[in-house]
């Protein structure tokens, strides 16, 4: 798809990673200026340009292709065609150097409150806590949100036994990335930033000998019945 | 990673999509005997070959993963390294092609009773209801599980909205792949066979003038509130 377009537009990093060639335009732009970035792209289209939207992971998985789409609402917009690419998500590559933690049924959640309230975050958090999903977190901190994950910590150890495995990938994909597995109870809130992707397990959560995290396909609380 | 192995194992159509080449053994085994096909490979493993376990989609996600290390909980096979591959899931590829309806929150589940008892599947699908979370459902049925769908529905009519989104993904990444958008009052629960994954929108999930379905990044609730 790159190959094909004359422009590409993203957040900066995600864009510096498209290799410079004749006939390409980069934009890079900075980061929490999704729509913006997004009408940049549309305005490009409408005036004839191939564009690319790019997205670290999956563009749609907390990525631009929402924002794509919220931008596009605009009726001067209505006659660009958007198509969206699948991507590798971060919940992905970490449950895949971890093992097999999203083996059963999970969720997915942006702990951001950038764009919802808090209030509907601990509620979906109660939710998915209660239905004993495992629950992979995206955007658990940034420079001005360092509250969130101890307050959600807080929140789930209600629900969920103290020794709950969870996952901490750190820029996971990258030649520095990093990988911890530890517990709710001992989770160090102050540790996370918005390089990580945290992973919460399900009841059945467990560790193998040699340190690697998997959910059972089977649900715990039927085979305690059985 | 496929170059390397000495033996590929998995479900037989799976493993037909890896091309032959000498030197590598491919075993094909029927669906529903996962964890006999793990213990197959691991055994292989353990006497000095390489092998690839393969699965459709993400391995990690409802895929062959969460199998190898049930079968790998076994003490004789404690010695043998497992790494999982990550690659493009079901619900990614459905929600790229319908636009962006994973967006916002969601959940993935597998509406399947084989490994779990269907008061937990009802468990959880309310608890996503009623958090408003975008659901992915993978496994909606099979040749033996015919009502699932219908109940399911039923069972989300309680908490949602009879307009909600709903996107039918069938075959989707094969030739014959097709896409139907539709509302969770006018699913047609009897069309849904095992090649199909829904994705049930949030109360936020729209559907654009060209019928691209998305889910804002914002929550809806908060939005009438502002």
């Amino acid at each position: 798809m790159l190959a094909d377009v004359q422009h590409v537009v993203g957040y900066g990093p995600y864009v510096n990673r498209v290799p410079q060639r004749e006939g390409l335009t980069r934009h890079a732009s900075g980061n929490t200026v999704e729509v913006d970035r997004a009408r940049l792209a549309l305005d490009l289209a409408l005036a004839g340009e191939r564009v690319a939207v790019v997205s670290g992971g999956d563009a749609g998985i907390f990525g631009m292709a929402a924002a794509v789409f919220e931008a596009a609402e605009d009726e001067a917009y209505a006659g660009v065609p958007i198509r969206v690419v699948p991507g590798m998500s971060a919940v992905q590559v970490v449950a895949a150097r971890a093992g097999a933690p999203i083996g059963g049924d999970f969720a997915v959640m942006s702990l951001s409150d950038r764009l919802k309230p808090w209030s509907l975050v601990e509620q979906r958090l109660r939710a998915v806590a209660e239905a004993d999903l495992v629950l992979a977190i995206y955007n658990p901190a940034s420079r001005s949100r360092t509250t969130q994950v101890a307050d959600a910590q807080a929140l789930l150890l209600q629900h969920r036994s103290p020794d709950t495995v969870v996952v901490i990938g750190r820029d996971v994909g990258r030649a520095e990335e990093s990988l911890t597995v530890t517990t709710l109870a001992d989770l160090d809130a102050s540790s996370i930033d918005m390089k990580c992707l945290l992973i919460i397990g399900a009841s059945g959560t467990r560790v193998t000998g040699a340190g690697q995290v998997w959910t059972p396909r089977f649900a715990e609380r039927s085979r305690a019945g059985s």
